[in-house]
């Protein structure tokens, strides 16, 4: 789509080669599923030379879900293979422009997702997580390059990128930019002292548009194109053809909910991939393709042996 | 103009009678001409309650020219009415955005004019300069102001006031927002520590647009409307019909200029209200309305009486 790479048995085998690590199951599944310039970041792995991690969140609720967590799971393992700095962006100026939120709302949402995401166990000497709306007015810098950039993109392009159109508010509007900022490593003096450094981001493959645009642009301003690693979607639990929402409860697996809450919810509501009858079923099995817990297994349960033995 | 009121006498004796000081010479002889809520302001004034004052300059050129100096001259005077705060704001972030200029250069210019300005002798205790591109990254606050008002602004009302286009750059689009976030005294909390103070204006006509947006909004946010001194503009060399400007040398004096310089200026390009014939200039004489030299008399000459003396 739009020029990027599948992640093939090479890349894969490469990467093993170089790091000595068997890729993760989200690589070996296809759940990270397409990459863009993924080579130029083993490369420099190669050749000794270093790459950083950028990802993000957009606050919008209290709780984190599952499907939120697969980004993060990512990006602590890809830390722990190359030993790299991580930066998570939380976008809650974002929240404030799309939702009906206001200021001091979205930074508490931030700080409960922070929490969430901090349990992931990053390296915590090679991990900033921050939020926009107190970080980008305490760094110059960060704001120097939103300027930057959004003196490099115009209206028609974000029109054309995310559909905006002229009944929306101007923030939305110059948003795009704030979410490029942080793949460009002079956007953070106080980690990169103003070396121009590789960029690789892990995300969900619905934020490939942002980094799209930032690819446009980097080079303009002497910086190198941001590598990428994009996700299929989590599930949710009515079906893989769906997303897991956090304005839908029963769509989604809060990092809150008990076990007791979650047993309720996988057994009411997963999707199940039997068949219609229970003869049907003892002849040809159930369809895992279709089934939510098979699905949700293929995120979370490592070991493959166990994994095909359950599917079996 | 869009619901501004003329500075009237009854104005005037208001003012007088509760500063006990005569009008400046910009407010008796229509420099500056035009005004929202002044009353609000002398009302807080007669209350005893604060206000304060906001002014700003787009650094364009290192120098400034006499034309730049119209609103800043008007704030000293008043601050030393009023004995308030002011704030002065150099867009040198708007400045990359509209021209060919670089994050770098903008700061250095806004830093040159940061000495013109500061040689207008204000109080140095309750006057704070900044650049955008420095300040709004050392001020959080200042950010989150610019996001509430980005959030209540559409394209097509920036496009209604401003004349944006589909081909303009986002961070154009959403620049008005940053202009206005300083009429808001909560941008400021190491100034106001929070407070809600009425903010007062004065500037050039051309800068009412941004004002009128912020005037719509700052109510949203539970701030009082900015009120406004609007003043005409200081005409160029060449005739009251033309404005000064900073990238026609031959139209403007700069503070750098010497005094030869100024005067070669003036006796080479100044608009003469000379009549076509020496018969007919002894006849009628000249007409000061459109004699340059006479009209920057206007803008500089404090004394009443010599300039009347002057004009005949």
């Amino acid at each position: 789509q739009f020029g990027s790479s599948q992640i093939d048995d090479e890349l894969l085998a490469r990467f093993e080669k170089l790091t000595g690590k068997k890729p993760h199951h989200f690589l070996r599944r296809g759940i990270f599923f397409s990459h863009r310039d993924m080579h130029t970041a083993l490369n420099l792995y190669e050749q000794g030379k270093p790459f950083y991690l950028y990802t993000g969140r957009g606050p919008s609720s209290d709780a984190m879900h599952l499907g939120h967590l697969i980004s993060f799971m990512f990006c602590k393992w890809l830390q722990d293979v190359f030993d790299v700095p991580l930066v998570i962006q939380l976008t809650d100026d974002e929240k404030v422009l799309w939702k009906d939120l206001e200021i001091e709302d979205a930074i508490k949402l931030a700080y409960e997702n922070a929490k969430d995401i901090i349990a992931c166990g990053f390296n915590i000497d090679k991990t900033f997580i921050f939020s926009n709306l107190e970080h980008i007015g305490n760094n110059p810098e960060f704001y120097k390059n939103m300027i930057r950039i959004q003196k490099r993109v115009t209206f028609n392009q974000v029109k054309g990128i995310f559909g905006f159109g002229d009944s929306d508010p101007v923030g939305k509007i110059s948003f795009p930019p704030t979410q490029a900022a942080p793949a460009l490593s002079t956007t953070f003096p106080f980690i990169f002292k103003g070396a121009k450094v590789q960029c690789l981001i892990p995300c969900g493959i619905d934020q490939d548009p942002y980094f799209r645009m930032t690819r446009d642009i980097a080079p303009k301003l002497g910086i190198p194109k941001p590598a990428l690693l994009h996700s299929i979607f989590f599930p949710a639990l009515q079906g893989s053809k769906t997303k897991m929402s956090a304005s839908d409860t029963n769509s989604a697996i809060f990092l809150t909910d008990t076990p007791k809450q979650i047993k309720n919810k996988v057994n009411k509501h997963a999707f199940s991939g039997g068949q219609a009858t229970v003869e049907e079923h003892r002849k040809i099995g159930g369809n895992c393709e279709i089934d939510t817990s098979y699905q949700w297994l293929r995120f979370f349960l490592e070991d493959d042996d166990k994994l095909e033995t359950l599917r079996k």
